[in-house]
């Protein structure tokens, strides 16, 4: 991405980037903005990492203690400007969450906190959305958070980043709703990936999502949602209701 | 697999197979056996599916009910023959669980119970290993169930399999311990491909692992764990300590 441009490019990002085999640029607006992965794995907090929304869920979660992860589907990944189509039998508790997401760059194992961020591609922003009364009512969040779509990514992914400078927006219908401090986690990115990475190896191009701070408001079907995070971009998608089934 | 051989093949199995590309036969013996998959998401029941094992864990899971489902990530699959590794600080509750598992041969998404069977490519078996102490002690199964290493999965995939007619036999340290009728699943395979495809679109490749009954045992460095499902084969892979960390 360079300036309203984007400079088509060659060969694998993980594995140093190529010449362009394209001429030219393309105007952002003139083409179709993909997932950033298409492949691995996506890792998420299972639990609030942000004050406000582990006081809001206190009573379920109990205390911080210590960090586990759930995982996402990749059926719950859309791009960029793609719609989030909510289910005919959801509950009327479907939330969006604004979300910083880590993009892993190589293998790591058993990292420690201090080295993780060498192990760290860049960043991207997910909208981690959920079925509030599923996430209550099912053993897992296999439908409340991997529900086809319930996962918007993108939109693309930014290598130059600090989480400490940033601040996350969310946007609902264009009114600003959300705007909290994406450094402000209760377990920071270098210790979630020691944690993570000592019982599972992490591969190129695996997400990390981060958790989200309150609110988490309602979305319906008419909904447009934009998540911002400063110096990544904006994440927008609109939400619609499903034709069948 | 073709008796006690191997006849190459060519092209992807889930777009039809194509012409053999290498000349002759390799024996069995002589090939490196690699997991079923490489790609694709792993699903697997988030509760008991066997009548003997549900009462067994009645306290935990509460009656059936309706089914929910728990993601296994790629980084937990081990093929045919490679070691189980148990963490260093992992409880000493590490159990096995023998299960037949589905492999999806072409995208499914809210498939009826009635049409499931045509999405079925076919079927291969896990060890669906588990530290009993993380799972109780932890929000999610991240660590007690996708430890690198804990799911193994093979050797192969059978393609002509009827779950109604088939044993499942788990023999630790070569003495059978574990025998059960493969099919008395209390949520039958075409009712959890129903029932996950209604939220979840599966892809070529995808794993459903359809769950135990009792007795789930430990597992210890040193042992060994054969699973045997008639009419499919036997995935043997021995338990091994971590080196190091």
């Amino acid at each position: 991405l360079s300036g309203d441009g984007i400079e088509a490019m060659d060969g694998n990002p993980f594995e140093g980037r190529g010449a362009s085999n394209l001429a030219g640029r393309y105007d952002l607006e003139a083409v179709r903005i993909l997932p950033p992965i298409d492949t691995g794995s996506i890792f998420a907090p299972a639990q609030p990492n942000y004050r406000s929304h582990q006081k809001e869920h206190a009573d379920v979660y109990g205390d911080a203690g210590t960090l586990d992860f759930n995982y996402r589907g990749l059926n719950s990944v859309v791009a960029h400007g793609e719609p989030v189509v909510i289910p005919t039998d959801a509950t009327e508790d479907v939330v969006f969450e604004g979300e910083l997401s880590v993009v892993i760059g190589r293998t790591a194992r058993a990292v420690t906190a201090r080295d993780a961020a060498s192990y760290i591609f860049g960043y991207t922003i997910a909208n981690d959305v959920t079925d509030r009364g599923w996430q209550t009512s099912d053993r897992t969040v296999w439908r409340a958070k991997n529900n086809d779509g319930f996962c918007p990514l993108g939109p693309w992914i930014e290598t130059d980043f600090s989480p400490a400078d940033a601040v996350t927006q969310v946007l609902l219908n264009g009114v600003p709703v959300v705007d909290f401090r994406t450094g402000d986690m209760i377990f920071n990115i270098p210790d979630m990936l020691a944690r993570l990475s000592r019982y599972v190896t992490l591969k190129p191009g695996d997400i990390l999502l981060c958790g989200t701070d309150e609110p988490t408001l309602r979305i319906v079907p008419g909904d447009r949602v934009d998540v911002s995070i400063s110096d990544i971009g904006t994440l927008s998608n609109p939400v619609m209701a499903a034709s069948c089934g």
